[in-house]
């Protein structure tokens, strides 16, 4: 059997495992590329690995193109490696998602901008990730990249993500705290659609704030966050809408209810970030105190655990229906012989058959 | 029972597959909520219509926000209404679909600019669709929504989503021919976007073409044409690659290969619409003399079928395991005792138990 030169470092599969926690960047790297994948390889050395995840603090990205999230990150990685207030640097991940480019596999170029910056730390390590397939494989392979990271003893994970559809809330939905990036002067559609993202934002951020037109942005901001109710948060999963009540016996009575700070940034000038990372602790303590820390950690695991239930499902039913049967399904169906239900339930019950 | 007013028009549920036939708009509306809903009433009265389906011309319009996309669908609409080369008149169903506004339920503004200006006539339907739930929840009623129309006989059904992302692209993936709608000055980083979605596209349109910067955008978007390879397009689902060869024996060999026409439309001021029209019109043609029309209706069925073949699955273990083993083996990932591989192995095969 033919090895690659980089694998020399691995006796055989199973020290991929011991070989991440050593702190060994190359068997990370090939871990993530096997959990990209979707490599049995990769899965076996997650299953070893779980039990030393749950650490990380999760902070997710999202927001319109245009309104420099990748700098933004790239600058919160920098000052968590660099802290202004003398506390501990802390190990970075950064999962760059791009679910925009699903036919050419892009987000390549925003990886080697980063890489000048950041290149050479060994605290920071940067994945960038295009859709492949459906988004379910894609938020897989998210939250798989975000437990080899945590295992590996990543503090901080950063996960950007471009755009503000379902697909980016199910990604961002795997993290603690949501950042929301807008910007100035992106017009009156945008500001339609942020009504809905407005949502999910844990932190709001005003990127490129020496633009012109940054008074309005804010002003607009502020009054939608003013109309959004201050009721519990709703999680959509599977079409079922699920209603997150507080704990109340895990709350700290002191807490108060998380009013998502606004705040404005200019990450070119690296201006307004140390504040940014401030309110991102700001919500993790709020997080680990009111309890909601572990609410969040069930819903994300819940999540994850039905896409996968979904999968397997999918793959267990495939191996046992020939693709003769399925053939001719499809046939009728295209035909219009048949509906796509009456296609389902030919195929699940052998009915009409 | 209680009925509604409204109701009065249907004896029974039986009738309203008859009714949506027969023209009744009321109807029509009812059995859109009712598969908007995926309610059983819907699901039947769509068996009883589907031999009906497969007339209308389905036409994609997507885009990033602000670039004007449902004035140009307005605009379209009107124009197939009151055709200006003295054609006959076609009647055009409207489905938009807002996968940005998962948790308030939005796109009722669109909806209601839009009936200001097609309003009263008979032959336009429109119908706005938020997201709930899942994508694949999503791009499933979506198609039961163009099933319908199309049943209905509405001959063009315009289908327009926000954004460039997968979800987008499922959806978009419902069409025959796909309009991707760009504008000038949208900022550097949504041009890397393009290159993904301007794979999708069929027809190219610069909208909003009175505003400043459109040579520099068309420059951009001819250069990104001309890079894109004239390679057999690629059709991504459920993670797996089908490259969809041409049946050679359906070709007309007198067929040019397809080479997505670049447009320049002001859309608010009804300029370069009937251009529009007619190159939407000359691709329904491209695709019915090479025989891809039927490629891809293949490869749109198909897709629907996975995705209803998957839910259904996914019902139909729900309805074999309880609620308390599902809890307990979610408690044990939570608690990190387990991986998500392995809770899923527990729940489908009783291992791990």
């Amino acid at each position: 059997m033919t090895q690659f030169a980089g694998d020399s470092y691995l006796d055989n599969e199973s020290s991929l495992a011991a070989s991440v926690l050593s702190g060994n960047r190359l068997a990370l790297g090939r871990l993530l590329t096997q959990i990209e994948n979707d490599l049995p390889a990769g899965r076996q050395a997650l299953m070893e690995l779980y039990h030393r995840t749950g650490g990380a603090h999760l902070v997710g990205v999202t927001g319109a193109p245009g309104t420099g999230k990748s700098s933004l990150v790239n600058q919160l990685a920098r000052l968590y490696r660099q802290p202004t207030d003398g506390s501990e640097p802390k190990k970075v991940g950064i999962i760059a998602v791009d679910p925009s480019s699903p036919f050419t596999g892009g987000a390549l170029l925003g990886d080697r901008v980063r890489m000048r910056d950041l290149a050479g730390d060994p605290g920071v390590f940067i994945r960038s990730m295009a859709s492949r397939g459906s988004l379910g494989g894609l938020a897989a392979a998210t939250a798989g990249l975000v437990d080899a990271l945590d295992a590996a003893g990543y503090e901080v994970i950063l996960i950007e993500t471009v755009g503000a559809g379902q697909g980016e809330v199910d990604i961002v939905r795997l993290a603690h705290t949501t950042l929301v990036v807008e910007a100035p002067g992106l017009g009156d559609e945008i500001q339609a659609i942020k009504a809905g993202i407005l949502e999910i934002a844990d932190v709001l951020v005003i990127n490129k704030a020496d633009m012109p037109g940054v008074e309005n942005t804010e002003r607009a901001l502020r009054s939608m966050l003013e109309l959004a109710h201050p009721a519990p948060r709703v999680y959509l999963h599977h079409g079922q809408t699920e209603r997150i009540t507080p704990m109340a016996e895990k709350r700290d009575l002191a807490a108060q209810p998380w009013h998502p700070p606004l705040l404005r940034t200019v990450a070119t000038q690296c201006s307004g970030i140390s504040e940014l990372v401030d309110n991102i602790e700001l919500h993790r303590r709020y997080l680990r105190q009111s309890g909601e820390w572990e609410l969040r950690v069930q819903v994300r695991l819940k999540s994850q655990l039905d896409n996968l239930l979904q999968s397997a499902l999918v793959a267990r039913w495939r191996k046992n229906v020939s693709n003769q049967r399925y053939t001719s399904v499809l046939s009728m169906l295209v035909e219009r012989e048949i509906s796509p239900w009456q296609a389902v339930e030919s195929l699940l019950d052998g009915e009409l058959q």
